[in-house]
């Protein structure tokens, strides 16, 4: 193998560039030349395709986002697109990938690689950290980073003037954003979608909270939960409350953004570093990972279709911590 | 004068605290007794009224909220009401208050002070900086802060993804939030109550951006801005440019919290000692504030009665930067 | 058990009073009575100790430094020192401890169960991250993270002014926080005491990147690295490279305080349960940890000890990802 | 007047690059073409000379350190070197600049115009706030925040082990960052340029607040202040009170860079916006400045040889705040 490309797909998350930086000087050490395919398979298809130097990912460790810019591909679903990028690929000469986003990203590589060969070595970049074969995802620390930040402000209000706050966090259809923002959020109450809780047991738990002289109290509601978005709850419990001093916030896309905390850009650069030695060791459809503080790589399908479960530990840590 | 009172009242903000310190300090300082009075003019009226030395306010300059809590009072707004305050202030042998608020809490002050006697200093603490009578409001910079670094991590994902955002900023009937926030978040277009921006022009300003290749956007929205909300104003430009890919924050209560900029502790601890001082030199219904770089005290009537006007000067900056 | 006490001892770390703050709340939980004790041995000795409550430790779960104060002991290294403070604990009935800390703090709780009987179990609080028995130390990713957000600012101006920076971190005989710092910093070259790195390599690395035309360097220096510190690096390397620009910061400690991250609040928050429950199962003179993400006690000897080795893939690295 | 230059020279400061993108813009928005030089007159004696677009200044608002480097010229300060200097904007037809910078930068933009014709106006480019003709420099307040920052950080370990802290921030000459600092900060003295404080003064502080029972202390130093730096003034202030657990920190380049606040980036977009339109009106050898909320424009001589007094009310409220 002598040229490789790089691109990132699905999602932005911090540290992706971290790790484009990782794997483009792995590249360079290595004797490789790699390029920077922009918007991910979107570009792929229409050739957005350029050399990359050692200096072109000088001072970028730092920042949020994706040099290459991201994009979710429709037309890369269809053979027609998939047989442009392989022509693409074919024209600059490019025999492996480097992938970094999530299991639709994973899913197109595995494909591309059953028709045209090209193999991809994936690295699991999104802040949701629902992904089967790594404790964490690039992005995950600094997203609860950021919603920890923000809870901490709004415990500043909600505590100056005892209140109740039911805040939206990010997650998907997962509560690994919720459930270190509730507990390191010093938050009474957890909502995810591996659990369900009643909104009875979220009236409950305050009435409980205010018979302790409790004043102000907040909410965790990860955006998949079942009963309904943070306003729906909120708006519920208030019947059942009627004297509750209630606010509702959905941190939203700032939880997407921002300087990557330390421990992302040792992952990010960690797995650019393994994804471009498992190119060149032969691997293909498989995703760099840690696991247990080891390197692994796990087949792309079992990112795909395996689940990562939450520790129900985890859960009654919230209960014990709010007493 | 040998005992004062002070609370804070209305919506908190970020420097109320350094504030309280400076009022506590200054009147040791000048062998006065002082006195914290819990939850606004409500615990005024319920006699939450606590004794007050240096120590109580160690460590305090740097924390976001009010250690003092804050809320509103329907009671105090009674005759009945504010004759039980007066009582709790006698019998604690409180002469003189400090109060750290807006408007309202002046306007409550100015009344209290013609039927009992009881005189007012105050300081301006909101985030909203809509207050005549001063430059800047304390709380108003670390708000601005807080959102602009917000912003700056939504303009990450943005820009990866190539969006248009619209990002509702806080302010209540002004666009003195908004303003910075457009002009420091680089954004493209700023909608604030006090200049009608139409649908049609945020249209024009897209349209014309994405002619000179711009590919992500920033529009900022003054809560209190006359067309509706973020999410209406997004909606309705929605169907205008049905290609754009659009999202919407509400950045929401995090602007209240958070620990006080540089500029918030020097103002409220300037202001702090002004509302002491001015209580000591007979001062009455008046707000301490700063009019370029000097102390200055506004009567309570002006503050409440007189607009504070944006320079039109800043609105049209946008449009330059933005080129 | 019935009653048991907790304290904080040695270097402070962020996430300290999370842990306090799990521990009085599992003791809460599980119905036992929590005693407060200040100042490390030096408070037990002097019998400064306060039962807490579940109130106690509301709204520090975000705070840096420890809310029951940290000081090292030289009377508790004497017989009668350790005597006093048994005497002390008799005297509120206190039955277990709880000890937050380092080696050291672990040693005198070994030496006064063997002594008096009262059993310990401690968690891991240092920034150093050098305690066998965990794989992370509470305060040790908020370290780093303080560290690496001081590192991009220096590069800000490194980078404008074309220099050379040598940046001394913490770590005492460790490079746990020097290697993240060097590979999340995008250091050129990081020294630690686990490997000599001579003046002469230094030299070469930089004269190899100004031959790649890199024109700013970063040089992560750990504090206990054996060529001596950051100042004596740079001047010797100044001396071979007299055209060279120079800068020296130590970092210093700023590194001890701020808010805890997320991962350490988690962290501190499961250790503290751990610490009670392990209290509880009759467990002695053992240290909470998580490794592989599974919660592990360690005998304080073992932590005292054996060493935590850094994996020298670590190292290799910094040396890649600055090509 | 069709083609003007930009570029930073002097120590670099937070809110150039705002500074930079509004010159760029103002520029673009009245029918000028822009160029950037690069390294300051080092960089415009070398020809370091490239057109900018409205794009080149995309997604740098936010950053910290200047895009265009900045370095000090000896070369410049030869008839020879301005001569050189000189041809080369003859040579891209440049008639005016936008100078980014100190003191030192406007002295060589005075002498380059008296020989050479061609007018610059400039604006205030540094973190010490110690320009005469504006209130506040770009950086300044960005500087301040990022100190206040690590101070709090130091607070936090200060008050943990009970310890007393000496901490040296920057700011040349003047005590402008020292100030807001010490109050902000929480600081119990403060030793600046203007006002000599004597180590027995700092020792009867340090001892009245141990005999209030107080039992950590801050002291900051301004890095210019007279009696020595904050190692030696440490130094003997141990000497006299030999039980007193003495830190020292300097805060160093740390304060030069990171992200500009939002008052920084709104004082850095009014003042390159109003550069250019000062040099569309035929000003030179003049600074761009904001005092009292106007916009005023100073001759560079003034802004050389005129001093910038600290208000003697600021020093005295550390003192009454520390009570």
């Amino acid at each position: 193998m002598k040229k490789i490309g790089v691109f990132t797909s699905g999602g932005d998350a911090p540290g992706m560039n971290a790790c484009i930086r990782a794997v483009v000087r792995t590249a360079v050490y290595n004797g490789l030349e790699v390029y920077g395919i922009k918007r991910g398979y979107n570009g792929m298809i229409k050739g957005e395709i350029t050399k990359m130097e050692s200096s072109s990912v000088s001072n970028i460790i730092q920042k949020g986002g994706t040099i290459l810019k991201s994009a979710r591909s429709t037309e890369f679903r269809t053979k027609e697109g998939r047989q442009k990028a392989y022509e693409q690929l074919q024209k600059h000469g490019i025999e492996g990938l480097v992938a970094i986003g999530g299991d639709g990203t994973f899913t197109g590589a595995n494909i591309f690689y059953e028709e045209f060969g090209i193999p991809t070595v994936g690295a699991p970049g999104t802040i949701d950290n629902d992904l089967y074969g790594t404790d964490y995802t690039i992005g995950y620390d600094t997203a609860v980073n950021t919603a920890i930040d923000a809870i901490d402000k709004i415990r500043d209000t909600a505590d100056s003037h005892e209140r109740v706050f039911f805040i939206e966090v990010m997650g998907r259809d997962s509560g690994y954003i919720a459930i270190p923002c509730a507990i390191g959020g010093g938050a009474e109450i957890v909502m995810i979608p591996e659990a369900i809780t009643s909104i009875e047991a979220v009236v409950n738990a305050l009435r409980a909270g205010y018979d302790r002289s409790k004043t102000s109290f907040i909410v965790i509601i990860a955006e998949g939960e079942v009963p309904g978005n943070a306003n729906v709850v909120a708006a519920k419990v208030q019947e059942a409350l009627p004297n509750m001093d209630a606010r509702v916030t959905t941190l939203g896309h700032v939880q997407r953004g921002g300087s990557p905390s330390g421990a992302d850009r040792m992952l990010a650069s960690q797995l650019g570093i393994a994804c471009v030695e498992g190119l060149l060791a032969g691997r293909k459809c498989e995703m760099a990972g840690i696991i247990n503080s080891e390197l692994v790589y796990t087949p792309f399908i079992d990112t795909i279709t395996k689940d990562k479960l939450i520790s129900p530990r985890l859960l009654q840590m919230v209960e014990v911590l709010s007493v």
